[in-house]
């Protein structure tokens, strides 16, 4: 047995435990140690592996052969991932897309400057649903592809409502409509406005007294979040929405179709259906985190994709395995 | 723009066609010529491009880039690949998948001698079904992967049909079993024999008083072929078959679930549904000559799957339009 992949985490909320998770689930890796903002002693982790303030990440340089960037896209990544790409391999879930060529460009300036491999924007959108528009777009190079989200829960929508006067909690659904996937899939190529590609349904919790048509009101007319889109309010207990609601189910699908030769429509489809979007998330930067060290070892530097990365480097098994098993 | 890669098929027949309609939808590349073994002035060829005896295909080193090689996997491609690759990079479609080892073994000597590159086995099955496979695998590592083909015309089945004595024609379906993709979909992992994924639906041209009933038993009996599918059979006129079974459709579903953390089912599914069978082939392998051309730019050289090839080399746009696009 090789020696194994030496991960560390660094944020430690919902994505970090998934890959925690999923860490224990690869033989040929072990979590170090895991790092943070809180004070350690605060931490709750379900791991033997150490808590650290991430104030002393450079003392791991010789420890810590791929480091896990589990923070916030708004903020966190942005800032941590060109810090720490002078000193480790990095994999991360940066997600804000119109952000990415440039966050590439500023990770890729470290890393390079360090010689060690940065993979960035690593999950299912982006990530894997990336990979299957680009794979779509090679092989059908004049097709149509079509996103659909959900049915699942958007944090940053369920925050959004959260944020209103009178409101205690609540989980927000997007929900992708059947009919217009249904016409993506036959081939129709629609053009498909916001409103009539996805649905939203909000289950919410208010204040004793709160006035639920303001709050019911303020929701549906929020701009950019709720407005483009037709949305249900369902008001409930605090009592169902953790028994009915309390998962992080998620999900979605990429469909391309394009035509071959005069007439031929050719359908590809992608889809995920996902009990727990963290955890899914924390799988796929399990997988990639292996290709960053792989990366590097075979001489590699600076920011990546996940476009970028050989299927081959993901799998825990030997090329000629995956090949004799899977091709 | 830059120049265009040179591009040329050896073998034209249902694939080799395909493969010369893509061609023309892709802006970077052009058919050079068309290599055969019958005399090319009994080719009907649908292009400018020259058809060319494949005994002088050595004559054409400086003039192509990447051969597409369209030959059939039984007998065609294992002699001729390995010969051509000492030339030329090479792309091809074998799909004998317990040969595949060996087969890369063979290319791969010959195209490390050259410095070519081979791509070997691609298409949709082997080739983007391998991607999703192990795609699949490396991101849910204790996750049950199955594969399910059709509703399309399988080849093979209709030539085994057609041997039959008192058959004049023949077209076989490939039917999965929708219950059993559901039940995966499900997440139940099921255990499931070949008769309970695939049914097979026969198409058959009778002669003139031939005795139906022992060509339906002598179909449905076949071993290998039939016999352990519940296999149902129509007899047709030739006009009907003509009329309703010319195509030649095909698809197929590769669904994979696995378990993250102690409970939560994560569900992938990537699924095709082709009008032509021969033409997606002939797709995925033009999106894949170019990587071969661009990894033998590179500097890469050798026999390489789907498996080694980064979605990123597929494209014909550049790395930062294809990211910005794409991501």
């Amino acid at each position: 047995m090789n020696k194994k992949i030496r991960v560390g985490i660094c944020g430690y909320g919902n994505l970090g435990k998934g890959v925690q998770k999923q860490i224990a689930k690869n033989d040929d890796m072990e979590l170090v140690a895991i790092f943070t903002r809180r004070n350690p002693e605060d931490v709750e982790k379900q791991t033997s592996a150490k808590v650290v303030p991430i104030s002393e990440v450079m003392e791991w340089v010789d420890k810590v052969d791929v480091m896990i960037m589990c923070g916030g896209s708004a903020t966190d990544l942005p800032a941590q991932v060109p810090e720490v790409a002078k000193y480790f391999n990095t994999v991360d879930s940066f997600d804000t897309h119109a952000k990415i060529p440039e966050y590439l460009k500023n990770v890729d300036v470290e890393a390079r400057k360090s010689g060690n491999v940065s993979i960035i924007s690593v999950g299912w959108d982006p990530g894997m649903f990336s990979n299957m528009r680009a794979y779509a777009d090679a092989i059908l190079p004049c097709s149509h592809t079509y996103t659909f989200w959900g049915k699942g829960v958007s944090q940053g929508h369920s925050d959004a409502i959260r944020r209103i006067n009178g409101v205690e909690d609540a989980r927000q659904y997007t929900i992708p409509v059947k009919d217009a996937m249904n016409k993506v899939r036959a081939g129709e190529n629609p053009g498909l406005s916001t409103r009539e590609k996805h649905t939203r349904e909000c289950f919410v919790v208010a204040e004793d007294g709160a006035d639920l048509a303001a709050i019911e009101k303020e929701i549906v007319t929020m701009p950019n979040y709720f407005a483009d889109y037709d949305t249900t309010v369902h008001f409930i207990t605090q009592e169902e929405l953790n028994k009915n609601h309390s998962g992080l189910p998620h999900g979605g699908s990429v469909i391309s179709c394009g035509v071959t030769g005069d007439t031929n429509k050719q359908v590809i489809e992608y889809s995920l259906n996902l009990d727990s979007n963290p955890e899914f998330t924390g799988s796929v930067l399990v997988a990639y985190a292996r290709a960053a060290y792989r990366m590097k070892q075979e001489g590699m530097t600076g920011a990546k994709t996940v476009l970028d990365v050989p299927p081959i480097m993901l799998n825990i098994s030997s090329r000629d395995e995956v090949i004799k098993k899977m091709l």
